[in-house]
């Protein structure tokens, strides 16, 4: 994650008019060694062994923070207290609790222009952020259904061994934290609604692993997969599905909405592409047509190659960067905001106590988009 | 219907080798004018105003009934009371207890060599009936997951009339019984295996409609749109999605499994293709593949044309009375039997519970595959 | 074949509202017995076992042609002079000569009300149906690509045996006659224009095969592959391809035209589908839909099922002899007409020419559409 | 082009484990103060106002040339003179006196040491690359049909300005030299075998367009499109078609082989994907599969991402540069060579040699792969 954060910092002012230049300074780790190999490696002009000391640095103004989920709160708050703006990496935190912290830490630090960001890249995905722009414009009218999925299949071999990803301590979930937020955060970003509840089930196929470095095996903690159906603020019905258990899927983040007026279908592994049907076409001539979002007047696009000339995974990172410095030098909170994040947040515990419910409806209070 | 299941019986012979000639001797219907009108244009030899007339007749062996589901139960008894074999429409009934009455008397009959199938004819799509075959060869391994959906998108428009379709007493469900009882049905066929239980979600978006007939609107009283959670009896998650409000959605019954071994997709909208997922395959050159399954070797496809040259959905009807024309003539037990009929009824009920007491978990009992 | 066209003439009045209602009176075929049993079979009345008796009956106002190339010039005319309508398989004869003596014999039946009409069965898919009205409406604007092709691959196998469709003293050519034909056809009806001339080069990959009867083999006399390009005569450039060394191509008939108003893609394999691109719409949603032409409003399709139901090979048929019948009783000539046989005859004959010498361009002339 | 290949420079080294470290030295374009501006943007650290400045510095080992094709013979034959490694983007040149002179320069340089390398960058996509290595195995046996095709539609407006691609003197040729030239090389890179000989259409459907810079307009003296049918040295037919007039393609390079064992598909417009046909397969389980081509042992898929993360346009470049950078180190020469720009050149001009002398068989000389 930290080579992808590194290319985006490194590149993005090639590619957008920024107001600021991005320079890479201090990257930080465990191991001042490694650190300093990487900071090498991918273009930051000095290393140190310790967060902690990026926030006396005058050369350091914005902390992006690419670590596991159980030290997310304890970094960016005290980042934003040292005024530095701070993008970091999603899920927002471990726990609800956490999450709302760092929510009233960034809430605070904006009113003095200081600004944070999670790190939902997704959103910069350019099919994403049309289907977004279509949904507001009114182009598929009130939404009935959203379809998510989040399917891949690195854990559908019993032979995987146990990282910490599989530990509940460390990942605070198994599917539905790691790629179910994805699904979470993408409906909330393209419908602009909120879920007001889920019911949930939650099953882990394969209990006990090999340990990665020494003979024996472990418990899995976490879920395999995690499926929900649940109700949009505005009144559709949503299913979700999460699951590293899906044969043959290998990043299918999928997402299908029908409204009254029309339809939209993404799957990330076309990630150049949207499906729009309009419903208000000449029936003789309607059907789900494939944008391919490559065009100079497509979000994002336009800042990159000439028409017809697809985009990859990393550069919907640099998209995330370039937004993060225009919001930073417009003086304007960046989206997704820790608001944003927290309110993922709620909906992974709503699942997760739903789940341990036999799957009742829970509702899901707290902030709206 | 009746104009899909004449086509059937009236081209069966011509490309199946079936050991008994079908012959079509009379059709019924309330209005006896219609009633021959009809048969004459479909090529049956008499006509007759009453389905009762068709007990005491010699010329009659098997009653085909393709009326609305709340006189399934009482045709289907009497007939198989008669000693006729009979071919009864999907959803087998209305209620569970008219379904159970049904499953009785089609095994009192089936002691005396009268045989009784329901018609779930997409058992009969020759891609569905491969992957049940590569499933039982084990070829996807142990199902992890299945995704069901059927979606279509005629009630989209709130102006649609409001048909015999949207009233609860004669319909039982809305897309619940209508389509989401063939998703059921096709996981149960494909998979072998049975659903323990559901957690449920159920709504109705266009609570009142134009009349068909007259001035004025009146309400529905079925659902728009059943989505539900399930386990299958060998450990697997599955989800389902019936609606009819999916703008662009035709005729879209798809079904993914992703087992420890493989995957396999499915949609009716491309009803010659089965796509596969070989998971055993080298990771290199391991991709999903389109299968046309319109060769010889496929199932019910070397019956028809040259390879390559595509079914539509009335094949599937004339490949089910085929398969019911052997079975009888071999004194067997055609597929699927009343008591398929009734298990899917049990989860259409246990859907509604579960609906009803806020997508709590419903258990499924009763006979399994 | 025969099988085929037996049953679009046993079904065709079940599904439209013909003027005459089609009955099947006597099949004819060389060897009495077999005519006989497939005549009980495929729902004929009568079998003969020469076709020349059906000349003379009274029972028989239209002999459909089913027989191999070499023969229909001499049944078709002989048909014509008797007074009965004639449907004739493609391709209309072996050489140009004897097709211009069948357009010459429908040409003077005509003018006695004696109609006629070429099997070019693939006009009556739904979705080329729409392509053409799409062009006919100026939806594409000017054409200025056609990509035709037509790839299967029962012969990529050096041991498929060396069947009469490998002689060129019966079939008159290869892929080309066999299948190259059919996109032939297909682009002049779709686009409603002529070809002007072309370029060609043929290939034989595999020059002798085992004899399918008894021991050895003996050579191949016909192309296992044709390539072609061409022009409209509206000024667009065409490429054309037929082989049937296509590995993993089942009856991949593909047509794309780009015109300077938009674009359409049909493939055979997925026959229900037509794409349309629409190059007029704002650029930011432009892209190619996928239309399900399945719906009551496209050609055919509303005589058939409801909204989403797909049709399959067969189909063709059966919309082409109820064209044909509602055509007779109109008084009017059913479309293709032996001149479309012809001209599509004289294409063959161009392609065959131009490879003969080196690819050189060789002009078209005769009837232009 | 330049923005992309100084992409590519400035992050080589962040993903692959490179023997010697890019570094950004100096920036030459016509304009210093531009050049000056550009450097600054793109990461070099000294621009100068002329090329040949760059001939005589040491801190310049390699010399990228990304000018327009009619200066590329001169920069690049000095530029090997003076000692400096080369890249040079494709075609190599516009006519075939030029490819040969820069080709013997190449060679001459070569025993030197001193490397050169055409940028046909699409060599690096991962699936083209992945196609080569299975053609290379045997997996799709001997060829029988190419079908390569590269689509645009930026053209198709009439509108749109005459620009210098659109100008025989500077260009070359129009579709053919820009794009046609890509799948010529496509193809013999995939393949392994040359083109013997082509017979070729050219056309211009715009003849005038408004000029770029003033009222007016000017005649526009290159191709719209260039079709062309050729044979293979194994023996296959090929057929190619290159055109910037096919509404609704914006990027859609596409390349079909069918072979004797299996058959392999690509379209550029989802790059990430390769579909495989393993003819040997058996038969009922046969079909296209869709390979994912961004698992860590697919080419170049290994240096970026996790599993099912795809690349997007500008990868290629990156890994072309690596490529290159290992081939130096290791004293090789790196591929494509001049001479592979040389055999392109030569189809090229065979293809022009055949339109003019109408579309008679024109047979390719020269070096075969």
């Amino acid at each position: 994650m930290g080579r992808a954060h590194s290319h985006a910092w490194r590149n993005a002012d090639a590619f957008f008019e920024l107001p600021r230049r991005p320079v890479l300074s201090v990257l930080a780790g465990r191991d001042p060694a490694r650190a300093a190999a990487a900071a090498d490696r991918l273009g930051w002009a000095h290393a140190v062994g310790d967060w902690r000391q990026l926030l006396e640095r005058d050369d350091v103004d914005l902390i992006d923070i690419c670590t596991p989920g159980d030290s997310h709160a304890e970094i960016a708050i005290a980042a934003l207290g040292a005024g530095k703006h701070v993008l970091c990496e999603k899920p927002l935190a471990n726990t609800v609790a956490e999450a709302e912290a760092m929510a009233g830490a960034a809430e605070a630090a904006a009113r003095n222009g200081v600004r944070s960001m999670v790190g939902f890249s997704y959103r910069r995905v350019p099919a994403l952020a049309l289907a977004r722009k279509l949904v507001a414009q009114g182009r598929i009218g009130t939404i009935r259904h959203v379809r998510a999925q989040y399917l891949q299949d690195w854990l559908a071999d019993p032979a995987a061994p146990l990282s910490w990803r599989l530990e509940r301590a460390r990942a605070g979930s198994g599917a539905l934290g790691d790629i179910g937020a994805h699904i979470i955060d993408a409906t909330r970003f393209v419908t602009g609604e909120a879920l007001t509840g889920v019911c949930a089930l939650l099953d882990t196929f394969v209990t006990e692993r090999p340990l990665p470095d020494r003979p024996g095996s472990g418990p899995v903690t976490v879920d395999d997969a995690a499926l929900f159906l649940g109700r949009l603020s505005g009144g559709g019905l949503a299913s979700f599905e999460a699951t590293r258990m899906a044969a043959g899927r290998k990043n299918a983040l999928r997402l299908e909405l029908n409204g009254t007026r029309g339809s939209l279908v993404f799957d990330l592994e076309s990630l150049n592409e949207l499906w729009f049907h309009d419903h208000t076409e000449e029936p003789e001539l309607a059907g789900f047509r494939r944008i391919l979002v490559t065009e100079p007047r497509h979000p994002y696009a336009g800042a990159w190659w000439p028409p017809g000339h697809g985009l990859g995974y990393d550069h919907t990172f640099t998209n995330e960067v370039a937004d993060l410095v225009v919001a930073i030098a417009a003086d304007k909170d960046p989206e997704p905001t820790f608001a944003d994040g927290l309110a993922v947040q709620r909906v992974l515990a709503a699942v997760e106590a739903s789940a341990a419910d036999a799957g009742r409806w829970t509702a899901i209070g707290g902030a709206q988009p």
